[in-house]
């Protein structure tokens, strides 16, 4: 409903509102968020399921580079979509954040606890000017009380819980298809199943298992696992999505 | 009476006061508070209310995450409505500002005297430079003294006392509905009809329990308490705007 | 005599001056005090008399909280018009350096002293950059040394003493009644009827004791006394100016 | 010789030089000086005598709120024109000053030093960034080791001392019957004389006793003293510019 | 796909958004990177190799100032590309920490550790205001519990670790030749082979051993060696890339 | 060679480069000198010689109050021509380096040591944003280990050594006239001759001992001494250039 | 290749890259570094040659005061060439880490070391805001380890070791003729042989004694020495490049 010329206006410098109330610099960094390679989070009975494409832009860089997913402590894990440098940022907040709940409470952090952490952190950089916001929403999930809890922070710095979501690019795409589905009862291996095959769509359901990263936290161990390439390749090869091996670019 | 590229020169950068005296950037924020769903207030002799839209976005996300009824302490709850993350900060400034006065003073802090704690705090990001306006309103209910009472926090930093108020969208239109049917002598109960049909006359008379927050603080426990679905369900089932259950997306 | 593009180019930002000597930032937060509604003050032989014009927008918000009237001390009152949320910064900064007087001197602060705390305080934010001017001017009336005595403070910081004024919405109106009227050997109660029958003569002669607040602080005992809805009605029916009571709304 | 879209440009934001080398906010300051009422100061063997002009703007507003004549040291007294709340500084910074050399020193302060002291501190302001000149002119005068003294200070931060001199309206117009009617041998009565006939000269030689403030520093007693109306009165009889009492605004 | 008017409205004084969610001033750093000569690095079982194009631009200057090769610390050498200014600084900060490691926990730092430091330390130049990116890009290069490791920091504050990589002038050309001329199973002297003869392949298989830097880490050693002319001269006789001595200029 | 509106866009704000290598605030500020009355000194073997231009612009000013020679030391006089308030400021500097190295190493600064500390603090404004240069040149001139020193100081903060020279109004044809008649072997006599003579050259040879300031620094005494009128109508006379007493407005 | 318009974009207020990657208000700190006279640098076997252009812009102006050649400390002399208050704080911004290195370490600071500590503070200042670059570039010349050393230190903060190099004015031409010229061998004094007839080269073979300043640092005694007037005189008569003695005015 704004001309173009008048949203100029009120979309640079620091962060403030413009005549219809909106943060223009806040839209912004959700399309840096939507520049990212897609992460998708589930959660089922059995635990909680990141998964993240990580195509790489060279066969000579190392996959393990491309940082998507993330230990944040040994019953949390983080995936990330967006600005690669602001994700570290938010990430080395968050483990600094959980190793200070273990020193001053003699107890890991809860997942809720340290995603509103994350989310005022971010909310700062929205707020106050001398700074832009951070261009990168996380998908944070672990255990809690022995239930899985799955949360989205996003560069307004609103938390949101999920069942199952995705973040970056193709995001409505993803969405759709994990709303289509979703079921309540899945156990941990249908989560996994749903998250690769949700990514799979929107890939010509042509997945390359050094495209894919992996991780899970369990209810039952509560522990952080990242999957590797061959578990990988053995739930693409049973989704029948597992591409003809061919490292090609894509921009992460 | 200004034209619009005069209105521009006064609106950006930090909140000045435009040749008619006002502040845009205030005025802008309360744009934003409009861009946020409804949430109501209302006193009654047995007690205050608290009802929010809490319509999700996504069946897949989780409706606690919908944060807009929080509770600052034992017996005071705070409905907000506008940008979700600034909101969070001015709950988290309101919880502080509770926990301190029963640390100095060995009492629970009055709701008035919170209230303008709060508008205090917002009145400074209106006037200094360096930051923006919070772009949410609050509605703060609570016991004090053995009486109910019941507030609004602007975007300039203004308090006002109220029997019952809406803010966030259609509030022009609920409050009519609240100054219509508002009645002095109501008890909690009535307090809880009056809220949730001022909710629904904006909604068809269709609401879903999982699409309302309700929470109460009553003079006998003053207790802040969230009723749940069911209670929800029962009240709408008896004021006949219990809608077919059907989780449709809205704007939050 | 300046163009209307030139102007534009003197009042952003911060506070400077204008080829021609004004400080248009002031000047716009004079408009910001025209935009609130009116309060009188009258200085008496028995007393100074504090009234206000406190309409509220809807028939459910509390009166109580439309804060014009202010007690700063218990010999000290306060009136202010414009920016409601500026108004209670000036107001909390008048409380806090009557309480320090308390305590560093032992005694009362001066009513004049008061005043000029105040406006040094105001005078800073329309001289160093970084915030803009508070847009609000007050009404600070009391008793020293046995003597009524009336101030001003407007928003460039000027204290100016005064036998009767009015500011905020009408200004103009009201002072020309207020001279016409105004005389020297008036008592605590001609100084009351002066003030309402000023404040009539812009509202059609008809006010609510509702939308009328009252305080006095007499030569006798010292104190500042708000007057209650009777009295006010009272004094409304004696001068024929009383309203058939219903709560118009009228912008603050 | 500059147009005025470039002189536009040197005058804005922070004090800077424009290529003439001129600082046109100082240059706008000493509009704002041009703004406020006259104000004269006479030196002559017998004292120093300054005088001003306190029209009020409205007859219910106390004459001796309009503050243009000011007691800095028992020996040293001060006249302003220009912007009221910017003088109201300088003059609490005198004071200041003047008590500092007391207790560091144990003796009144030179009107000298007091005046380089202002002025420095005057200058600051047009220097650095963050703030804007002072809009106002000083003249300061008392008694420094016997001899009357008087000087001024401008928006620039320049001292200069006078044996007589007009500052604010009508400056030039007073200068020039200064100069012309200037005596060297003159007494303390004759310099009263002077400046209020020079103020007679551009009010039509109408003077009220109440619109008009008088003060002297002698040098026998070394004290700053303000003449009462009645004194006043006298002086403009004698003058035969004493008008028929009528209260008339003027802008101040 | 943005309009050259528009896009310059995001790229200036401090970093942030454009519309479609772009760094600018980041983008524009890595401008400066592709300013500078070329540097590349290769990993091999048997360790790391850094070579860099170091031409000067007079026959006058010492080309051991030309800094493009760097010991971090006894078994990390830093290859830079940019501007020179700058990779001076992270040249220092790397030391810095790498030294800070020692002392802090008595031993070498990690190369990843180090390359992340680094990089979030890049990071904050791109998101706090009041200065600029880094303009340089590093390739970071050492050994790490007996395995070779090789990383990229880029001006957005990325770390990125790679087989085999190209900064600087020609990046796209170098890279292409390093994906087709790299082999997993190479010894170091099949890397300095492939790094040179990449090199070579954009300057004409035409290189003066004075106008390329090579320097190893490896495996057995794990320190970090600058080779000498002589040792660089017979590599390129070797590669048959020798070219017939002629230091002719080359912007760096 | 610059078009004006390129020019503009160099000359605002802080003191940067512009595309030729300029600094234009710094430029301006030469400006502001020239825009000040010339001040003169001359170095002979028998001493320094400093002399002003010291018109006022009223004939009730005291010409003692223009200050343009000013004693920084026993053994220095400095003259200023340019911004008054800036000189101010620069002689307090000056004054207080005098005072520190008294106190600090027991003996007199010397004339170069002095100058060098001035030109630094000047070149601060010149480069550090948030403040402008000073306005103003100063003639700083004294005796060091028995020998005539004379140094200027520019608004870029450079120090020059002269044998002799002016500033201010009319430089050009001053210096002229200096180069032409200046000679090694002068005494202190013929170097006030010089330039009371050079003064003239610029004044049509009239010159009043009001209108001129005159100080010396002779090598024997190592005494800054200010000559009075007396004095100097004595050398004008001599020289006849002696105006027939008038004492004419001059901008100073 | 950008255009005028668009270059103009990216060279104010603060440092920062425009599109191609370019740091704007360096290169015009370059152009103040061209716009300052030729300074030369020549290291041979014996020591390092510094040789200045140091015409002055008045017969009466001291040549001495044209600071262009400074001992930094006894083992490392200075040239300079730009502006010359920005020299002076490079300069003594060197002579303070002399004397550090010396306080801390007990030894003579080496020459590569104190560039780099020079330059490291220049490039503070092409990253961080609030500031301008330093125009001015410096040849830094002096013997470690008993070795000669010379380097350049340009607006950038780049350091470079050279053989022989010029800054400032005619840098090209007299940079050519030393490539032409230079000879590995060279003893110091044909090392000034060479750097003399190189600035006679731009000066049509026509130097005067008083128009040069010659330095030299040799390798035996490790210090440096100014040459007095005759001594560069004798080399000049050699050289065929002794110019009949005219002094004649030159910009610096």
């Amino acid at each position: 409903m704004q001309g173009q010329a008048q949203q100029q206006a009120y979309d640079r410098g620091i962060t403030i509102f413009s005549p219809d109330g909106r943060l223009y610099q806040v839209e912004y960094a959700r399309e840096a968020v939507k520049r990212g390679s897609a992460s998708i989070g589930v959660r089922t009975e059995g635990g909680v399921v990141l998964a993240v494409d990580k195509h790489t832009r060279s066969p000579l860089m190392e996959r393990t580079s491309v940082e998507k997913l993330h230990k944040s402590d040994d019953h949390i894990g983080i995936a990330s979509a967006g600005h690669v440098a602001d994700a570290r940022q938010l990430i080395d907040f968050a483990r600094r954040q959980s190793q200070i709940n273990r020193l001053r409470y003699g107890e890991p952090i809860g997942v809720e606890t340290l995603t509103k952490e994350v989310t005022d952190h971010i909310q700062q950089y929205t707020q106050v000017g001398g700074a832009r916001p951070f261009g990168v929403a996380l998908i944070i999930g672990g255990i809690e009380d022995g239930e899985p809890r799955l949360y989205e922070t996003d560069p307004s710095g609103t938390p949101y819980e999920w069942k199952a979501l995705a973040v970056g690019a193709d995001r409505g795409e993803i969405q759709d298809y994990l709303e289509t589905n979703y079921s309540e009862g899945m156990d941990l291996d249908g989560g996994i199943d749903l998250a690769l095959s949700a990514l799979g769509a929107v890939n010509d359901d042509q997945l390359s298992p050094t495209g894919v990263g992996l991780a899970t936290v369990d209810v039952e161990t509560e522990q952080f696992r990242m999957l590797d390439d061959d578990e990988v390749e053995g739930y693409l090869d049973e989704l029948d999505i597992l591409e003809d091996e061919d490292g090609d670019e894509q921009e992460e």
